[in-house]
């Protein structure tokens, strides 16, 4: 679809109004069998219904049709962001995951540890699915041995298992990030060379096979964690900031480093917040602490996801319904806007994301009657909103508290 | 709209789940008198509507709003191509459209018989609108006179009454199809050389402006149809597979030519059937002695189209009941995801296709609770798929049938 970016920054304005928006993350369900309710569905949500009563509602498409947005794809489009459009490389995309602060010229790393043989032939591609705790460890030795090639900056960061992320941070000149993968993808041969693909990026694959060189031989004692592989680069994707799109200074309130990581990159404040899921407290507080300093509030809520990821339906009625509990809270900060939506659909059904539209509110603002009267899936279906991109959120949320000027004399 | 296919490529996977879609062509209608029903409506469809109960339902738009598909748009934006993006030559078209296989390289230039006078002056565009008898003599006496020309063979084909098709088979270099028309699109004046517009369409100019002498001269004992008129020239468009985008082994059950060709140019495998439109038999053997051969089957019923062209209300409504009672047939293989769409509307009361968005429905797969009871018109609107482009159909079966990976993480 046509970006909006450009048009809405040209048309935005400051006011004093306040928008809230709400993820619940992956809250989007299906029935777990044919005619049967939705985790929506079944929860019992008296506040979110009295709500939904007065409010627009309708359903949201992130991505695209059948298309099923990982947690990036899926907020960018939220944020106003198109996903097919503002990418964010798999590198990156990991940086910021475990909230690493990425900038302009700086290349991010996705690495695998292995276990390399004789002649530095690749046996195990992931080197026998190490801890995390090993993970850390092994980071250490690393960070220890590596803290610099040639003048630039190296850190190396924990992902998770056998997964781990190097960011080289750029001097004076921006490091390139076109360069070949070292995992060669299989085994029974050596690690290949990174070759660069530009001119821009010779420096980077230098780097990188320095850091090989230099791991391999820090890490020559080591059993099984001996090696290590290299796919996934990517330099620091540079988007529209809140405050030129929307002219809104905006906060994230979210426990996560990936959602944290996902608002700085769109130009967001990050509250430090009690990152206790299950306790929402630390949340409200940093909602009601910076009430006055900010126009736009992210408020993420990851469990909703969590329950669904591991396909127990109970679970996930019970994470709606806890969320319920806490709305009056957000409301009685009388927020002009309020928005209440998901990132995703993750049925517990499938115990995975999925492709199905999910259910947004808008309250206050200027909306018309609504023939929906819950917030679900089904009952999105007859909202007045209708079933629209994700990016179409920010506009309509913008327009709704007034900061919109007119498209046009 | 974006185009969607490099993302699905780029997403697909190989599956044992096997998708049907059936289209009823043209099988969108219209009331004959202000509130009375569709043909759909009017239909008596116990098997449709059964499954309808537990299916999802929507309407698809298949080229955009207000735009009337030809069934080479209708079916390109099923197969998930865009017709405003993907487009077929109108040469190309004619030659898929009465069953000839065109191979890259080649180019395809449709053709009017026209009456020439003194001085070569046209004096009718449509040599007096011949029979299609007629045309298929004088083309068997030109396919004689001209089976070559500089050694590139040349192919002659009636389309109907004055229209005819001529194919250029390349040889070892492509030929380019940007060349001006032979047809002056006005009498009185004599037929134009066709000049090339650039380097690559200097030999098939010459091809054609050779053609048109020869033929002239072949003709020249003919009262009336004695010259040739040529515009549309098209080269093979190459369209990506249905093998790459979708990562799918499909097939084409169909009895016109039309459908065969354009199933051809995505990839599909065009299997032989009985093509007697009224007796299905033939086309159901098919699906069931290749159900294990095939991953995808775009399974055609034309008679729904053909009828709502003749403005035969009752006779569509027929047709639809005819479909209905072969539908168990269908069902009995249980297809992992079941498809029901139209590649058009065509309703009786314009006795030719229309804008009016076509009923859909998705049976199988992982759909929510809808609205919507039956699979007609009005019921579309009720249900859980909405209102969308008809490019959106292909991405959607293929997440119902668990083929599509997450985009981004």
């Amino acid at each position: 679809m046509t970006d909006l970016i450009p048009v809405i920054s040209g048309l935005s304005k400051k006011t004093d109004s306040k928008i809230v928006m709400v993820v619940l993350d992956g809250v989007g369900g299906l029935p777990m069998t044919p005619g049967g309710p939705t985790e929506l569905e079944a929860a019992q949500t008296p506040n979110l219904d009295a709500l939904a009563a007065h409010s627009q509602l309708g359903l949201l498409e992130l991505v695209g049709p059948g298309l099923t947005p990982g947690s990036g794809p899926g907020h960018l489009s939220l944020f106003g962001y198109d996903p097919l459009i503002y990418t964010v490389g798999r590198g990156a995309l990991s940086a910021v995951g475990i909230g690493v602060k990425l900038n302009a010229g700086d290349v991010a790393v996705r690495g695998n540890f292995a276990t390399l043989g004789e002649a530095r032939t690749v046996l195990d591609r992931r080197a026998g699915r190490p801890s995390t705790e090993k993970n850390v460890q092994i980071v250490e030795l690393l960070q220890a041995a590596i803290p610099e090639i040639d003048n630039t900056p190296v850190e190396i960061y924990t992902e998770s298992e056998h997964r781990f992320v190097v960011v080289f941070r750029a001097g004076t000149e921006p490091l390139g990030a076109n360069i070949s993968d070292v995992d060669p993808q299989v085994t029974g041969v050596p690690p290949r060379d990174a070759q660069a693909n530009d001119e821009a990026s010779q420096k980077t694959a230098n780097l990188v096979n320095a850091f090989v060189q230099r791991a391999e031989a820090a890490l020559s004692a080591e059993p099984q964690v001996n090696g290590v592989l290299f796919r996934g680069y990517s330099d620091v994707p540079h988007f529209p900031q809140f405050s030129d799109v929307y002219k809104l200074s905006a906060a994230c309130i979210a426990g996560y480093p990936m959602y944290k990581g996902l608002a700085s990159l769109v130009g967001m404040s990050v509250l430090d917040v009690d990152s206790v899921e299950d306790a929402p407290e630390g949340k409200l507080d940093a909602l009601r602490q910076s009430w006055n300093d900010y126009d736009f509030f992210f408020f993420h809520v990851k469990k909703t996801d969590s329950t669904g990821e591991d396909g127990n339906f109970d679970a996930k009625v019970k994470k709606i319904e806890a969320f319920d509990a806490i709305l009056p809270e957000i409301l009685a900060l009388n927020p002009d806007v309020l928005c209440i939506v998901g990132d995703h659909s993750t049925p517990s059904k499938l115990a995975s994301h999925s492709w199905h539209p999910v259910p947004v509110l808008i309250h206050g603002g200027h909306g018309r009657s609504d023939l929906a009267a819950r917030f679900t899936e089904t009952e999105g279906q007859r909202g007045s909103l209708g079933l629209r991109p994700g990016t179409a959120l920010m506009p309509l949320l913008m327009a709704n508290a007034l900061k919109l000027e007119k498209y046009g004399a």
